[in-house]
Formats: structure tokens, sequence, C-alpha cells
């Protein structure tokens, strides 16, 4: 087995757990840094693994148009290309062709679209979307999805299931079982018992994992949690479980208490980019005139290499300026937040004292500054939907 | 005395050098990173020492505009703002100021400018820079001179020199001593004797060192490089000497040779952000189609984090795909390789091999892409002349 799952220790339904990988151990529950194009922005690969991270996430759809994979292959696979030495989780690139909208065709063999780059043509099908996978020799491959919008009509959001589902079983047999594990992806919107169905039918193949699909699509957050409620204990208890593109740290640690172990989000690093930084006493928007002469640290409980060295002050400053260091440290900031916050949710499901944490966050985080996004619902839609779960 | 310097050993007019300043010790000949804002564009204050950078250069004009002097000073001065723990030398902001033409109006007490931020008025006198800078806790402080354009008259050269010379005066006079040393700066434009005169009118006012100013300001490299044969010998031999603002790896070798101690140059950073990147075997243009496929490291000497880890191959994707990441493993390389280059030459020096260590280097760095820039005395000449020196 190219992958081995093996669960720790439990606190109700959320689990403490070991991802064994060609390349390395993931702790879970673990969040995954967003690498669309094999690099977080801004972030060297020594300092991913420096922030504490274990393992990285890479985008199919844009490593296929950029390089290619076949350049990938010839050059060593996507660890010796990216300088990342530790596991590699792609997703398959079914979220950004959905997003593509007119600029695609669904038939029952895959997808066709044209390059949001340059209009050149391109196609998914099951079995290639495993193969670009196996070729760049990642560790944890996704198969090919259908993304249903939201909101969807229940008959639509059934009929995607059936595709993505017959496109599942043969993703399960293409794959050629290596060099790592192939994840399927439970649909089925916002309907349980629809998403019940979906988890019992694809754990019938005999997936290394299983991810939930299909949130953060601009469902209100209540809607997405259900999603989570009713998927996540209807997935193999002995498998890792992964929810997609999901979230703020109060979603992560609400899917971890139902059982979830694998997450990823472009939030930390787009969110510093744009200079709001999280916090264990709320988000913090450094741009805000309050922070032009606090000379305390962003976090005082953080050790990144903002925290340990300069001031909000500073962070002010540099971010005000336009200055790509504003990017680098508030990234290295928010990424490490979100490593830290993993770190202390594995520590209380040993303990038996995740709700503790919960409360004890949910009363902290509450300090920051005004909320700048009403609704994590709606993470992965702007003007740009490439943009979404891919930066 | 806040500073002391002590010249180790030479090779001809070449000097390896030792500058003790309240911050820590710079080996000279050292090259100075630009960090205009305060942190060189990219790269976090711990990449920067880890580079192997013994001292930061930040811009008075760029500091008074953002985050202003008095911010600065409460939040602790300048090092405990930026985070960089190490010397510090600030350019008294009279090149940007300059820079700013029709924005300025210059007379015997100063000059009186407006933000090219938001047109705010702002004075600069000779007095009010050195106070600027002492209040920041700099290291090295520079004086506020006047920089003749290229090409000038020489009527008008001389006329500024005295005009530089007089504030030079008062600067010195104004100096409190402390906590860091002060600099004069030699102008003079492309004539010897006026050159060789202000040298010596310079160095009786008694300064802890001495610049050469008023070069990278267009001049073709034959006439810059005279600039330095003439002034360096012209300058006391105990204390260090700065080219502002130069340049190529080669200009700095040139410059060394001649009894030069220490460089600034935003080249390494910016070239960077441009995808030009150096290599003991010459520049290479990392967007160049040849280097899609190429696994090897940008240079194998190197072990920055960029060469360390990833390939040419790599930096072309991140590049091409105008990733931040780029830009910033760009410019660690960079940054590393003038840091490197700048051992190398107290190396030879200290064996007394600097001739063939420059033999070596021209003959080596030949074997690069195309070179972009067919004159480094364009330096610092662009459609926004504030990005000259500045970034």
């Amino acid at each position: 087995m190219p992958l081995s799952f093996e669960v720790l220790s439990t606190a109700g339904p959320a689990r403490r757990g070991r991802l064994v990988t060609p390349h390395g151990v993931i702790e879970t529950p673990a969040f995954m840094p967003v690498g669309t194009l094999g690099a977080v922005k801004g972030v060297t690969p020594q300092e991913l693994a420096a922030a504490g991270a274990s393992v990285m996430l890479a985008n199919l759809y844009h490593l296929a148009l950029r390089p290619g994979i076949d350049t990938v292959e010839r050059l060593g696979g996507l660890h010796r290309f990216t300088g990342w030495t530790g596991p590699i989780l792609t997703d398959s690139g079914g979220f950004q062709v959905w997003s593509l909208g007119g600029l695609r065709t669904v038939d029952e063999g895959g997808v066709t679209f044209r390059s949001h780059l340059d209009g050149s043509p391109l196609r998914f099908t099951p079995e290639g979307v495993v193969d670009f996978q196996e070729r760049m020799g990642v560790d944890i491959a996704m198969v090919l999805d259908e993304c249903p919008p939201w909101p969807v009509e229940k008959s639509v959001a059934e009929a995607s299931w059936a595709r993505t589902l017959a496109w599942a079983r043969r993703a399960r047999a293409a794959s050629k079982g290596g060099p790592g594990g192939l994840f399927g992806i439970v649909q089925g919107s916002v309907f349980p018992d629809l998403r019940v169905q979906a988890a019992a039918e694809l754990a019938e193949l005999g997936f290394d994992g299983y991810a939930i699909g299909g949130v953060s699509v601009g469902e209100p957050a209540p809607e997405r949690r259900q999603v989570v409620e009713w998927t996540a204990p209807a997935l193999p208890a002995e498998k890792p479980r992964y929810l997609m593109g999901v979230g703020y740290p109060a979603d992560i640690l609400h899917a971890v208490s139902h059982g979830v172990d694998l997450f990823d989000c472009v939030l930390p690093a787009r969110n510093a980019r744009h200079g709001v930084l999280f916090t264990r006493d709320g988000v913090v928007k450094i741009k805000n005139a309050k922070h032009k002469e606090d000379p305390r640290p962003l976090d005082p409980e953080c050790d990144c290499p903002a925290c340990s060295r300069t001031s909000r002050a500073f962070l002010h400053h540099l971010t005000r300026a336009g200055e790509l260091t504003a990017a680098v440290l508030g990234t290295l900031h928010n990424v490490r937040f979100y490593l830290d916050f993993m770190a202390d949710l594995r520590q209380a499901i040993g303990l038996g004292a995740l709700t503790e944490m919960g409360e004890k966050h949910a009363t902290r985080s509450t300090g920051g500054d005004p909320p700048e996004e009403p609704d994590p619902g709606s993470l992965r839609v702007s003007s740009d939907p490439l943009e979404q779960r891919s930066s």
C-alpha cells in the first residue's frame, strides 16, 4: 500500500491520526498550504518546511497548463521540480475546470476546455487525470469530479453525482497503484440523502482516502457545516477524510470535531497578500491606521519570522507602501498560524480537550478588527473564478 | 568613537578591512543590500542575515515620507522597527531629492520639495538630515549633498560642489556624535581636478568615512571608472570609502582594486524581479525558453535557497507565471551572489590574488545569456527616477 493511515486516538468523532506517504508522514488533522503552481506564493520550500508544513497541495489544472505534465515528468516529478521534498497532494483540477463556465463542454468521457491563458484546447478524462498525477509522482492524487454550483436542483445534483461516480470508478480502475494513493471525492450538493448515498457508493470502490467536495461554492456557512455533519460519518472510519477548500479556523475546528482529517484553503496566503492577518486574538487588518505606531508583535504567541522580529507598525508600514516583503512576512505568518492551529487541534484531541479548545478559540478570536468578509461561504467566489481555490 | 575602521591587509590599493559599528562588524570590502523602506524587497530580515549580509542600506527620503522619522523614533529606532539587528547605513536622500526635478527648489539653507506620493511639502537641511538619521539610530549617516546631472558644465559642477561642501561643514558641526558615524560625500562630476580638490576639502572636515557620489547618473562606464580612479586615492587611507549606487560585479571589482570598501546597488534585487539572475558563469535571463526544461541549479556553486533546492526550469516556470515566489527566490539568489562575490574579493585581497580573481571573473562571467542592459552607466536612469537608487 502506498499510503497507510492509522487513527491514534479519538475524542468523540474527532480523530488524531497519522498518514504515512512515500515522501513522509502527515500528522492529522493537517492543513495543506496551497502551492497552486508548485510553490506557496511568496514562500520558499525551505520556509514552508520551517513553518511546520508536512504536506503541500498543488493544482493539476494549473500545472497542466504551465509548465505541462510532460515537462514536470521529464524533470523528475513534482517533488524534484518544486524543491518541496515532503508529501504533495494534487487537486484534480475538476474545480478549476467547472469554474471555466462557457469555456468547457462535458460529455460522458470527460471534459474538454480551453486554457484560460491562451485559449488552447485541453481535455481531462478520469483516466488521464490519474495518469497525469501518477506521472508527476504525487503522494495523493484526486479523482476527476464534477462540482455542481450552488444553489442547484436536486435532480441536477443527482445526475451530476451519477457521472462523478462513474468517473470515480474509471479512475479507480485506471490507477496503476503508485507511487502514491488515490482519493475519491463525494459530491451531492446540500442534499443529505444524496451525500450519504454518495459516500456509501464511493466507499465501495475502495479509495485510499475520501474527500468532501462541492463546498465553499457560495453556500451559507450553516449549509456547509451540515454537509460536513452528514457526510463525514458516512465515510469509512479507517481512511483519511479531506474537506476540500475550507476554510476559516472555526470551520476547520467544526469539521475536525466531526471527524475530518485533512484541509486546504487559499485563505491564509491570499488574506496575507491583502493585509488580513490571523492572530490568536482575532483577525488583524494591518492596513488600519490604528496599527501605525503599535510596537507589539502581530501575535506574541507566534514565533514566525514576522512575529519574532518585527512589529505591527512595521507590517503596517510595508503593507501600506505595497512592499513585496509585506506579502512575504504576512504569508509566512498566516500559514504558520494555520499550522500552529492544527498542532493545537491534534494536541487537544489527544488530551480529550477539543471542546475546551473550541470554546477558548471562539472567545479569543473575536478580539480583532471587524471582519472583512461577512460569510466564509463565498471563499471561492470572485470575479476571477480560477483564482478561487488556486491562489 | 562610534565607528572604528582598521585596514587588515592590502593588495596594491585594494584593502581588506574591518569596520566596527554599534550594531556589529562589517568586513570590507562589503556590499550593502538596499532595503529602501526598511526591508530588501521580498526578503525577511532573517533571510537577509542568512544570505550573509553584514549591513543593510535604507533610504532617508523614503522613510521620511513613510512612515516618517518621528514614527521610527517613537518605535525605538530603525533597527527595532525593521527587525534588522545588524548595522544600518541610511542614504541621505539627496539623490532622491535631485531626482524630483521640478518638484524641488534649492537655496543655500537646504532643499524644499514635494512628496512624490501626495505632494505634501518637505524640507531637508544639512542639519535636519543629520538629526533625522541620528534620531533613527543608524550606524552610518550620510550628509545631504547635491548630485549634479551628467553631463554638466564644469562651472556648474564647481558651484554645486561649493554648496555641497558648505552643507558638509554644517552637517559635521550639527552631528551630536552618535549613536553612529557620519560620512561625507565627494562630488565633482567627471572633472579630475575638481574631484581631487573635493576629496581634500572634505577630508579636512574629519568625517568617519567618505563616499564617492554623483556616479551612475547616466555617464558611460569608462568615465565612471575614471572618477573612482581619481577620487579613491585622494581620500584618507585610514577611513572607509564608499562608492554610492554601483553596480555590476565587474564595477565593484574595479573599484575594490582602487581602494573602495563599501558598495550598494539596487541591481541584484531589481534584476531578480525581472528574471535577470547572476551566476559565476554569467547572467541568466531566466524567462528565456532555453531554460524551460533545464534541470540544473541556477548556479551549482551557490547554496542559496533557490540553488540548493530548485532548478532553472522551476525558476523559469515561476517567473513566466508571474509568481511571487519567483521574485523571492531570485532576490535571495542575486543578493547571495553579490555577498559571496564580496567574500571572494576579501579572500583574494588577503591572499594577494586579486588580479587572478579579476581575470577569472572576467573569463567566466561572459558565459551567460546576452546582456539586457548594454551600459551599466544607466543604472539609475529610468522613467521613474525615484525608483533608481531606491528599489
